[in-house]
């Protein structure tokens, strides 16, 4: 019931707090038999990691990932995957300050009314430091994905008012990781890098879209009412902290449409159904049609900036608050493998479920 | 596993094919002790049945709701409420045409590859007409919800390119149901109409975007991982036919701003603590903070269209298809209910699990 | 979270009260494809009917399933099936003495306390009435699990003290519909008949004891850990209204045996591993082995007896109560068919979720 | 799906292989607020831990848990518990000679065709080592149960054939702790004790029966239907390593009784409702009454014997097999406070989901 767990076949749970011991997790419902690379999980992490480069937080976590249990001489036994990320820098000082105040538009007031406690270091488990266990269980999904020939990509879409207009089907993915900022345009990212120094210069923080695409899924995964495709895709990207809104395909933009213009038209190749557009972004009627799934995800701003606040504390008394420690001024650029991470454990997810639609 | 149950707590199971002999669904999960107005879950299936208006498909289907369980002496006794709705206008013979013919952006072929069978009499389970089950559960909720102070408020924001500006504070919700659009300003929705009524003309459909509030929302509602509650939100209205994106508050706008801009100052009156702005849309971490929860939802165009397209059959061969039967040239307007109806399933299930946080 | 679903994959959600309009259910995961026998559900129904033996309760109830949904030209679509039974013998009557009283050993007290509000006729949700539901979905898995070859087999192993001793591969299941009791040796069912006859002449009722043999279950069925097959089908058959009891293969008596005697030894015939005992009830670890599961299942004395008994009312007044109307003297030879169902419900269940064991 | 979660409200996630890094788990769903003793967790822990005594196994491990996550100065915060025991006896050349051959009465079998792979080593998942997860999830759960006054005791109730008679309510549960069997009476003890001793020394085995008690249960845990109380309670005993049998109340021995015999008349106390009996083990209709909740649980003897058995191995070549190593000659000792584990994660779900009985 409290939520913190992913899936329904191909399930992942997560635990821990950003100054915490350790944060970490279960996968548990891995098919057996497969051979994991776990160099492949920590390059993943790394990719996600606090301090790797001048537009993050300049906080350094190692984020080195421990494997207890479900693997056996290389390969996944259908056990539960165990696995824990020791917490290195807690550096709780920093957030001493933040005991009995509420940040604007951080957790802080929501989870110590629900909970009437709150561990106030650094989030507690608000911190997006939790991503870092979805990373890994993304990381084992993108594998046994790879093996029947999906491929994940994401990248920054926007930031703040700077876009990349490039059309999704022309998008080259292997230059995503030339730039710090993730942006496969090299001008866009070298201006997207710039934009964020400056703000960050400012002691403020900027939003930025990331988007995201699934090639080779299988025709027929999602089920038809609640659990649509899109519909579990959402959650999981709105499950991401700061994430404000998520649109597949067309999305805001095809709602101006007339169905004249919007409707994918079937075509066959060789005897291969395809469609001429790909409006419907890969999913129709919930369900996969085996074009490329595509989708935009927006982030707000971080909420802690540099800069004086009016908040107030526990006590309801007004106060002024800034920023201390080290943080992003943008997130997106480590979100991208975030994004992948929760595109991956969804996809699999449905691979699995839809192997009981048939007996 | 095959995702026909919504909820956790307060859970609606649904079945039924728009062909078939009735559509229904069982409520599990129901409090037990609470009184329940019957005609007014009647008259919100009224706000979703086919037929109502001149701008809806002129299909006639009482939806009348018959309840078989559950019940007793007029009040909820905690056993799960079993209810259906019998299909009256079972013409399928509109249908017939499409036995073996897929149509574009439908989920006829998904359908068709996932489970090696297909009931094409109107869509069989892919039809909308399943979400009248979703009215019925809502209605309970919204009455379940009014009794602990929660209103809920949606209304026809765009349709196409017309579109309502008016802040999302500043509407009057009173208006919502003076117009056959359900859109607040009474003269855009006039625009709307004349709009949809143009599309109807040429064979055509467009597309638009629904908005939603949730005044009043208990603070602490919303599980912090996964399970966020705008993450289940936006899953809700992403599982509603035709839905292809969901912001919540600032939304992809928001994503262009900076912290200094978006963030939520919070601030005390008498005690109370509230925030100035409401760019996270009343859900801060996850967590309902007690603002009013509001958002965006996009649909596509409707799918069936008068005009001729190209397709294909199964056989894979190239056939031309044009609609035939009775229509939605917008589903807009008939979707309002349907949206509220997923807030409310959504909310009393959170706010039901938030009872088990303490001892 | 009200407990009124069943399974992980194929999933039997129930509704309905004994006195209510009608009960049903929602059959959710049901693979696609599969041709169904409504005449054999109607056939297990009428094995599970009242008034069908001078043993049974006199109640008539046709007991005569609807099904709304999911099928299409006489075979499964992958869509939810939707059925209901609809209530005849409303004779309330029989029950407004119980408005305000609580008959020992029944529900009506711990209804009450847990709900607030109790739908006094004939036991309400309580009812044994409910279990026609889970005959009906128990229908739809047997004929799945047939298909592949899986055959089980319940019958009447005891009545009150009289015992049908026959090992368990020696019972000729044949036999089993020969007689009323529904245990398949004709002189101890002899037996049995005669002892209910005479315990229903004095008002009173009696127990007895199921048992159970699931033939050619495919070897891998079953969770390792909280979701072992022996686990879930225990909960299977403790959810049965009446049972106390259930013990797999050595059961109790193999707690008094030592490993030497105990311990199935592996052997092999022709390259197939089979065991020289079976003691384990077919199941090692909480997976199927591939030899028989059989198991046993208690079932106490129906509690409703026409000799008067002293009782309280809801008030908390000693009264003094007497059964009336028209009950079971003895539940077993009904509950047959349903130990089957709820076999059937659990072995397919587990074999659905299996197919995600491997890519 | 694949079974390593243990209920649905307060819920537990294990992982881990008895010769792996580490075993652990996460508890989802603790209330927030709850002042927790780390000491008694371990002490619990000490008490089924190997070594322990002359007639347990004479492993050594520590068996010392560590906490990761979810506390915060000494509470719980309402987020996730992680924590983990290291393993310290991998001795897993005691193992080798099993790498391909198939254990009577084991899960080699199972696991190898299930998952196609098998960690050989000491039974791996299928361990009993695994239970020492659960038991800290109940030493937690007991905890939060003490604070509203329930209370949980088992004790062993027989050994083989020798067993303690006295009924239920006349148990003296202080002396359970007082012999190494954990049988409370002295002289039953000290046979059963001799008994185990002589067993061992034979190379061979016995089984047991545990018994358990809970009391002051609140009036109201439980669901109705599928989720009877008994039904979770069952599944979760028979869900331990061993257990071939679970009984409630009366039980098996219930089904020869009478009606006029077996119901509890309910009685008043000053107000107070109660029953003069309890042949329902304290509850009705799968709804707790307030009475005293008592079980049996039935436990085979080990399968591992010192004597030679024949088998086969992967090949399905005919072998000898004798165990090595060092292991329990029987197993109930142990059992007691995994059976008080079991009861209180169950108990304490289900008082959990009755929060949201009402609004």
């Amino acid at each position: 019931m409290a939520g913190n767990t992913f899936g329904n076949t191909f399930k992942l749970t997560t635990f821990g707090e950003s100054h915490g011991e350790a944060i970490g997790g279960i996968i548990d419902g891995c098919p057996s038999g497969i051979k994991l690379d776990i160099d492949f999980v920590q390059s993943e992490l790394d990719k996600r990691k606090p301090g790797q480069s001048k537009i993050t937080t300049q906080r350094k976590e190692a984020d080195k990932v421990e494997f207890l249990s479900g693997l056996f001489e290389g390969k996944t036994t259908g056990s539960p995957i165990g696995f824990i990320i020791r917490n290195q820098n807690q550096k709780s000082k920093d957030y001493f300050h933040l005991k009995e105040n509420y940040r604007p538009s951080h957790a802080d007031y929501t989870y110590q009314i629900k909970y009437g406690v709150r561990d106030y270091r650094g989030g507690g488990r608000s911190s997006a430091r939790e991503t870092a266990c979805r990373v890994v269980g993304g990381a084992i999904a993108k594998q046994i994905l790879k093996s029947i020939g999906v491929t994940i990509n994401a990248f920054v879409r926007s930031v703040g008012e700077i876009e990349l207009k490039t059309p999704i089907h022309e998008v080259d993915f292997s230059k995503v990781e030339e730039t710090i900022v993730r942006c496969p345009d090299l001008k866009v990212a070298s201006e997207m890098i710039t934009y964020i120094e400056s703000v960050r210069k400012e002691g403020d923080t900027v939003g930025g879209v990331v988007s995201c695409v699934i090639n080779n899924t299988p025709v027929g995964l999602g089920e038809p009412v609640f659990d649509k495709l899109n519909a579990d895709l959402g959650k999981a990207m709105l499950s991401i902290n700061a994430v404000k809104g998520f649109e597949l395909g067309s999305g805001f933009a095809g709602s101006k449409l007339k169905g004249s213009n919007h409707n994918d038209l079937f075509t066959s190749d060789n005897g291969e159904i395809k469609t001429l557009q790909n409006n419907s972004g890969g999913i129709q009627g919930g369900i996969s049609n085996g074009e490329s799934i595509y989708f935009n995800v927006a982030f707000k701003p971080v909420a802690t900036i540099m800069q004086k606040q009016n908040s107030v504390n526990q006590k309801g008394e007004k106060i002024e608050l800034a920023g201390k420690g080290r943080h992003d001024p943008c997130v997106v650029p480590r979100a991208v493998v975030i994004v992948e991470a929760m595109s991956a454990l969804t996809i699999l997810d449905f691979y699995l479920r839809n192997k009981a639609v048939t007996i």
